[in-house]
This record gives C-alpha cells, structure tokens and sequence, in this order.
C-alpha cells in the first residue's frame, strides 16, 4: 500500500519566500499524520491538496513555535468545518494548557474530543499512537529544550501467496486461498495443504522517521533503524559545525551519517537555515556520507 | 506622498486556497502598520515584499483566533532577525497575557520592547497610536466578541505654495519659500509677504479606516467619515442576511451602504466566507449601493 511523505514547511526558525516553518505530512488510505504543525500549515495542506478533517493524529516534537504556532488556527478550522472525529495530539507537557488558555479557541468546546498524550521530559520510548494498521513510537532526542523524535511503523505484512503452487495442490476456492493468506491451514481432496507451502515469509512494514530538531544522536540512530525513509534536521553545512552544536541542530553530514549507520533506505534533509537559498551544498555534503539522500521539497509527494 | 494599502489576508474564518486569514499592511514612507496578523501573516508579507523589521505598530481588531494567530510567529521572528526597534501592540484586553503563556515566546526577552496598549471593553474612542506625521483611533465596532474598528489619518497638510504669485512679489530666496509654507510671514525689499498671499488652504491628510469584523453601525461610519479608502467586512451577500446577523457580520451591501453614508471615497470589500470562490456576486450587490468599490485581493497594491 502506497505511503506518501508530504513536506509542508522545511524552514528553521526564520521562515523564508520559499519555505515554511515546520510540518510534515504522512498520507496513508486517504487519511493523515502530521507530525509538527508551524504557523501556516493548514493553509500548506490545503496548496497540498490535503484535506484537514482527515487528519487523525498531530505529533508535535518540541514547544519552539515554529513547530506548533499553526496548531491553535488548524483547530479552529476543524471546529468550523464541522469535524466530529476526534484527534490524538502528542506533544511534550505543557502544550495543553497553552491551548486552554488561547482566547478564541475553546479547546474544551471544539464539537471533536481531542485526546492530548502530553510526553513528560523523563521519557525513554513509548508508543505513542496506535492503529489497527501501524505504531508511532517518540524517543527523545538531543535539543536546547525538551524535543521527540518519532517513528512511524507498519505492523509486519502476511507474505505473498504463490497462486500458482496453490493451485498444483488443488487449491480453487477463493476462500481456502483468503484462509491460506491469513495463516490457515485447509483442507483440499482429503489433503491438508498448510500455509507454510504456498505463502512466503512475513514482510515488514513501511516505517518512516522524522528526527528534528536535534543534534545527532542514539535515539536518532535508533528511531531511524531501517526505515524506509528518514527525515532528519540538516539545519547546517559543515562550515557552521560550530553553530550546529550551539543552537543543538545537526549539519548535513551529521544527518547522512545517522541515515548511514542506522542502515536507513533513504534520507531526506530538512530544516534548512534561512542562509541557504540553494540547498546544493547541504545535498553534496550529505551524499559524500550518505548516497540516497534527496533535499525535502515542500509540497512534493515522495513515496515510501 | 504615496501610501499603499496592502490586504494579506480576506478570508473570514475557514481560510482557503486563495485566501489567508485576516491581515492587511499600509506602507508610508517605507514603514508598515499592520491590521490584524491572522495565521500565515509573516509568510504573506514576504510574499508582498514587505519587510516585517519595518512594521511600527500592529492594531489587533478582536481575539478570535483568525484575526492574531499570526501573531506569536511574527514576533519570534522580529526577534530572530535581531529587531531592536520598539514595537506597538494594541489590542483588546487579553492578548498580552495570553502571549505570555505561549512556551517558546518569551515576549519579555524579545530583544526589543513591545509597547502593548490593552483596549477595555469600556472604550469609547481614543487615538491609540500617533506618530509625528499621523495618528490612528479605535473605537469598538459590533461584534460578538468585544471588537475595534480603526481610523487611520494623516495630519493637516500645508496648502500648495504658488511659486509664480511668489516670485512676482518678489520672493526669491529658498528660506523664504519654506517660511511661508510654514505659515510664516516674509519681508522682501521692504515689504511684508504673507502666507495666505501665497499658501492655498491646507489640505486634510490621507486617510483609512479598518472595519471588521462588525455588523453595519454609528461606529463604523465615525470611522470612516470621509476617508480615502475604507476596508469593510463584507462577509456575506444579501441572500444570507440572516446568517450576517446571526455571526455579527455585514452583507456586501452594508458595507456599501456604510461608505456610502460616511461619504468614504472608495469602498474594499474583505472578510470574505469561504463560500464565494468568485466574489463577483458580493461586488455587484456593492456596486448598486456605493459604485466606488473593489474587491480587496491578496498581495495587491491600493494608492491611496
């Protein structure tokens, strides 16, 4: 099933003509994870073609606003379009009680429950949203201030079923075929064929990371651990390593290398300091490191 | 001298794909005053090309959120850009402590004062900015919150000097023509010139008002008594009349009928429900009323 990673904002603090502050969309059976949600985004998701009552959870990673000043005016959209569904928001403490006290947007009273999960700054891992379909799992990680990473993840998949060796051992109807796939045995001509002989093994699922802002880290590492694709602060070129580790970012070297050692698929740089207008260099820092490395466009879909 | 009026925002509350949440520039002399900063408002400013350093005040009209959620990311942004300048905030009472709360924004520690002038649900009228070239007033307006219209109004200007009628009684010297324009006297070859010899009658100043959101009322035309330009709520048409004053909005043909009484010279059309994709239903209804009115766009220039 087809996963489609949306950048809606790329930016670090200062956002700029061509990229806003942080958000990121993960599309999924038509429905959608937010992870971090700058000022701006609902009107991102809409230049996106997405649609925000569609949204079912918004991961927040850490209280700097340009990773959440465009939750308060997301809200407030959903209430006035009606939305009944309700909405998981995960975010360090204290997020809450910020939006409690927001005049104009009665948190209480959206007409939507809104479950907040608020993540206390003692946290080691946690999942924290689950799905019949997949788990999001926030780690800390390493910033100026009480930040998350998080990982998107898959439940692992039956295997394929080889209809061809099914029907060699007499397999016709469409039920023994679903029963087979769902690990069954059956019984066809007095014989039992068992799952083992006709399906491969299990597939993992498609999982996905997002690890901003941060400096690199073990958690990064370990969030990132194989995914299909990692979205990693890469506020810096190696040129401002000095600066990276001040403001707690990481420079774009830094990020391929925890794509590389996480044995990660593919990596994509964000978080990009206002200085570079061109990303050119952030990429060909990133890719002596790490070759599957692509700089995040917001509004391109990138397929898991 | 030429002063823009610059809409960035004219949706009401559900933003759409072609309209941002409300916020509107005037630029004089290089420097901006900003109406309302809805969501995104940092973002469209950049978009006009217009600097958000040089913004001196900001006139909040109410606290719902689709009128200062753009708020919080603009000022963390004047102070990432190392903004030194003092910053005027008026505002109804509430806005400043609530800004206070917000986790990432410390509105004490911006690096340059915010002078912020609270409105109480009491007022009546008061200027509550002035500059030496200008100065703009409040009032409260009707809406379902408390809310403020504002006026904003150039001082007197010194009539226009008749060089000709000048030099034909004798005046030559560059002192003596700018001492007459202001308003002074002049000796030349032994006889006194006066100003009104030479001076037309002052000229009033540019002027506009901001009127939204409100139903049609005394206050709004106050406001707009004559003004070069006045900015209306014009939510609805007049087939939703009902819905206006349900929500405390106006029709487009109130909006008219209010410039049309204060004998305001042109009419901008804004706050547009997210219903008109085409807006030309609310311009024709305005029209018949007030033929002197536009459609307020996003991003384009308005001489005053």
């Amino acid at each position: 099933m087809s996963i489609d990673i949306v950048p809606l904002g790329t930016a670090s603090a200062i956002p700029t003509r061509e990229r806003n502050p942080s958000a990121l969309a993960l599309v999924r059976k038509g429905r959608i994870l937010l992870f971090d949600c700058g000022e701006g985004t609902q009107l991102r998701l809409l230049e996106a073609g997405l649609k925000p009552t569609r949204i079912d959870a918004i991961f927040i990673t850490h209280l700097h606003g340009d990773h959440f000043f465009g939750l308060m005016g997301l809200l407030s959209t959903l209430s006035l379009m009606d939305r009944t569904e309700p909405l998981t928001i995960v975010a360090p403490v204290g997020l809450y009680s910020v939006l409690c006290d927001v005049p104009g947007l009665n948190v209480e009273g959206l007409g939507f429950d809104v479950g907040f999960r608020e993540l206390p700054d003692t946290l080691q891992h946690e999942v924290v949203f689950e799905n019949p379909g997949y788990t999001v799992e926030a780690r800390p990680i390493e910033h100026r201030t009480f930040s998350a990473g998080y990982r998107f993840e898959e439940h692992r998949r039956p295997g394929h079923l080889d209809p061809e060796r099914a029907r060699n051992l007499g397999v016709t109807a469409h039920a023994d075929f679903r029963a087979l796939k769902r690990g069954e045995e059956v019984r066809v001509n007095g014989r039992v064929v068992l799952p083992e002989e006709v399906v491969g093994p299990e597939r993992p699922g498609q999982s996905f990371a997002y690890v901003t802002d941060t400096r690199p880290c073990e958690n990064g590492r370990v969030l990132a651990r194989g995914v299909d694709l990692l979205y990693h602060d890469a506020t810096f070129t190696e040129t401002f390593h000095a600066r990276a580790v001040e403001t707690a970012h990481s420079t774009a070297s830094e990020a391929a290398d925890v794509a590389r050692r996480a044995g990660a698929k593919r990596l994509l740089l964000g978080h990009f300091s206002a200085r570079y207008t061109d990303a050119s260099p952030l990429l060909e820092e990133a890719q002596s490191v790490f070759q599957n490395t692509e700089v995040a466009e917001e509004l391109k879909r990138y397929l898991l």
